[in-house]
């Protein structure tokens, strides 16, 4: 049984309140092996419920899914050099098989594209052959010091797109193609808003020419990496001779892109919905959307109580994910309990006094201002109510974490004693103009943790961007800032 | 474009043939990596049903599923004495991560008991948590020596059930659960009828008290082993300190089952269905069921073809996968070879000569004897006609396969001669009687390469089994031979 002590409150202990909501939620385990964590079957679930979806969007924007090896030569690693350098730190090495030393060391894949643009060469003569739209479901390995669970853990579970196009301009397209699938994914399932835009120069994929990301923000103002979509310009294609033959029968390079989101989001999903209480998940992700939990003291209302509470489950709509917790070996307060801290968002108790009545107590785990947390609500609306209900809450939730990332981003900030304020107070995405030299990031970081997060797509650009850098210097784009994961 | 050469028969190079189906398919292909395929986009199609299919059943059973990690510390192998005996030798081992060296070895999984079963102990407390219904859906790594696509690969993806129970009875009764789980997915589904039955005590999983294994006949009449289902009794238990409070409020070992199938179940569909122009696929695991093939000459024609015979694809329901090939880079004849190698059960050829009858050329790619291959049918009647045929199509597969297996299986043999006569000529499942000593299935395996594929379940065993073993002793219980991948 669960053990029934408060969580740590968020404004204590944001980084304690985390795990222990992941921990209530039953999300995911620690291990025996270091830096990697067990995704337990609620939080597998979660995954699950993202997976299907994110994969049918691939497939409808023309993507296929295959299966590329674990192990990657170690000099295949090493064919791109930008590629070799960002990932080899942080490499687990495979150095003996069946007993004997490898004559070449193989790396567990940290990111695959060393070992898919070998085989895609393979596959690829002409134009005709192209675009060629590939996506892998998989886990990769990063050797990483400081682990938590979801949101950097060594081993991960993610999605990574890799393609091959005829034209720099597709490639391109694609890139931000995807960008905008995360992002309508991000918004419209997780009901996390995104902010989207192109990382610095510096800051890109160890291999990109561009690197696209979104970057959503948590509680605490601080911002997370939910996503990246990589524009790889000819730079693997260079490194693995993957050349097509044109319509006009001459030979060239394809250009590339590369994409992926992880088990991250599920950390994301924690850290933009959850309260005090534990778990709070939007309906469209949550593996239960209603529980409905009997309420009874005698045998004779048991089976009245228990038949009631299943005729209810079984006529709402077939779309409606419904639980009945029918358990006798735990009482109703250890049940809500249970399910508040799983995040499920509609709970429908059902007692005696419901029965005579013809009606249910209807619970909303979320309950945006002005909402009631508890209504009776009629046996006989609940099949329309609910879908409703459901829908309703998706959207509260998405204008809420809108709302919150609109009160904390801070536009137009161009001088420095303000912005180290901000970044050491509230925090939140801190809009400034940008000279464009690295050494300045490094001395903002250095001072102030704060980074760049992205150069902001149109859509999130200021009217009037500040003329002039945080630095003094002429600004010669603007940036968003934020301390982050 | 395919290299439109014909396969080798299968009468000629059974081996050979298959490498040629899963080319000519695009199931799989060669990497840099010894050993490691990659599935390509129509071998993972397949494998995505698959898991779909069976992902249900063992849902609607009851079972969760979960992801835990792909490292095994070394020391956790070793737990479990037969587990770490059988396993140890085809292990890969991580040594180095993040350019260090590491303290502990980390064998990467080859199957996950020995870091499930620890992990689960911290979920068990008592018997309100029992049973405990896992699965995971994921990569493992065996060092092979001699490898072949699907069939054996060092990597190979599966799904790996595990579960914990109060009782013997229910871990027995889960074992045998899933054997039946198995068996009416690779009869229903893959139209590959399986032999049920023990393995010999020398021939069970590592750490299991009872296996029980789902054998196979292919086209060569050789047997393919294609899932396993292993009572553990309490030896993980054990092993583990894996303890729960009984209902009495006692402390006991929980009972274990693990079970498992893997993409080598593609191998054994290709094996059992295929023929020598390529891949045959039942309706139900072909990821396009339906493909239209436009025929025109001119531009007029096209347009009108085209048109129709996007139509006929609207209007068939929902349930059928479909395809319209209107690539203008291929004629005719190469798009009909391409889905023949697809194994694409069903093709409809649409040309002006059919729009005037307002009809389409239906052909089957898997002809049953007395049946055409190819009928004109009324664009009226397809879609009433496409679903039931597709029905009857993976029913005449099922019926074509049982009857292969039974006309190739050979009972009440006790003649030794007469049964190595059997094995060197015609191949198939071979029913004996048996001593049950190790060393007589050594001899005969010496002798003839055959080897004990299981001691049949109950609907297999023979009326009258012979009441001696080929080695003249008496015989204590009936078994299968086969030669066997």
């Amino acid at each position: 049984m669960a053990d029934e002590k408060a969580l740590i409150p968020r404004s204590e202990d944001f980084s304690a309140w985390y795990n222990g909501v992941v921990q209530r939620g039953e999300l995911a385990g620690y291990t025996p092996v270091r830096g990697c964590m067990v995704i337990r079957p609620h939080g597998y679930a979660i995954w699950e419920t993202m997976k299907a979806a994110l994969d049918e969007k691939f497939k409808a924007t023309g993507h296929q899914n295959a299966y590329f090896p674990l192990f990657i030569p170690e000099s295949f690693l090493k064919k791109e050099a930008e590629h070799v350098e960002g990932f080899a730190p942080e490499a687990a090495v495979v150095t003996h098989g069946g007993g004997k030393a490898l004559e070449e060391p193989l790396v567990v894949r940290p990111t695959s594209e060393a070992i898919i643009w070998p085989i895609m060469a393979t596959w690829i003569q002409s134009y005709r052959d192209l675009p060629l739209l590939i996506n892998q479901w998989a886990n990769v390995v990063r050797w990483e010091m400081r682990t938590r669970p979801f949101l950097r853990t060594l081993e991960f579970l993610w999605q990574e797109g890799h393609t091959a196009h005829a034209t720099e301009a597709e490639a391109e397209a694609e890139a931000r193609l995807i960008l905008d699938l995360y992002r309508e994914f991000m918004e419209k399932w997780m009901a996390m808003p995104p902010l989207t835009g192109k990382k610095a120069e510096w800051d890109k994929f160890a291999g990109a020419v561009r690197t696209y990301a979104l970057e959503a923000l948590m509680q605490n103002n601080w911002a997370l990496q939910a996503g990246t979509s990589h524009n790889l310009g000819q730079n693997f294609a260079r490194a693995f001779e993957v050349k097509y033959q044109t319509e006009a029968g001459e030979h060239d390079y394809v250009w590339g892109t590369s994409w992926g989101v992880t088990t991250r989001l599920i950390g994301g999903l924690v850290m933009t919905h959850s309260d005090d209480v534990g778990l709070v998940l939007p309906p469209k992700l949550a593996p239960i959307q209603v529980v409905i939990v009997p309420i009874y003291k005698t045998e004779a209302e048991r089976s009245e109580v228990l038949e009631a509470a299943k005729r209810i489950g079984e006529r709402l709509p077939s779309g409606v994910r419904v639980k009945l917790d029918d358990r006798d070996t735990l009482n109703p307060g250890a049940k809500y309990y249970e399910w508040e801290g799983k995040g499920v968002p509609i709970r429908l108790e059902i007692g005696p006094r419901d029965l005579a009545q013809r009606q249910a107590m209807l619970v909303r785990r979320f309950v945006p201002d002005g909402a009631k947390r508890k209504t009776p609500v009629s046996q006989e609306e609940l099949p329309a109510r609910l879908p409703a209900l459901l829908q309703e809450i998706q959207e509260q939730l998405l204008e809420a974490a809108t709302r919150r990332r609109e009160e904390n981003s801070f536009r137009g900030i161009s001088d420095y004693e303000e912005f180290k304020e901000i970044v050491a107070t509230t925090g939140g995405f801190i809009y400034t103009g940008y000279c464009g030299l690295e050494a300045c990031e490094l001395k903002v970081k250095d001072d102030t943790k704060a980074t760049i997060r992205v150069i902001p797509e149109e859509d999130f650009r200021s009217d009037t961007p500040p003329e002039k850098c945080i630095c003094g210097k002429r600004a010669v784009y603007e940036v968003v800032w934020a301390r982050a994961y």
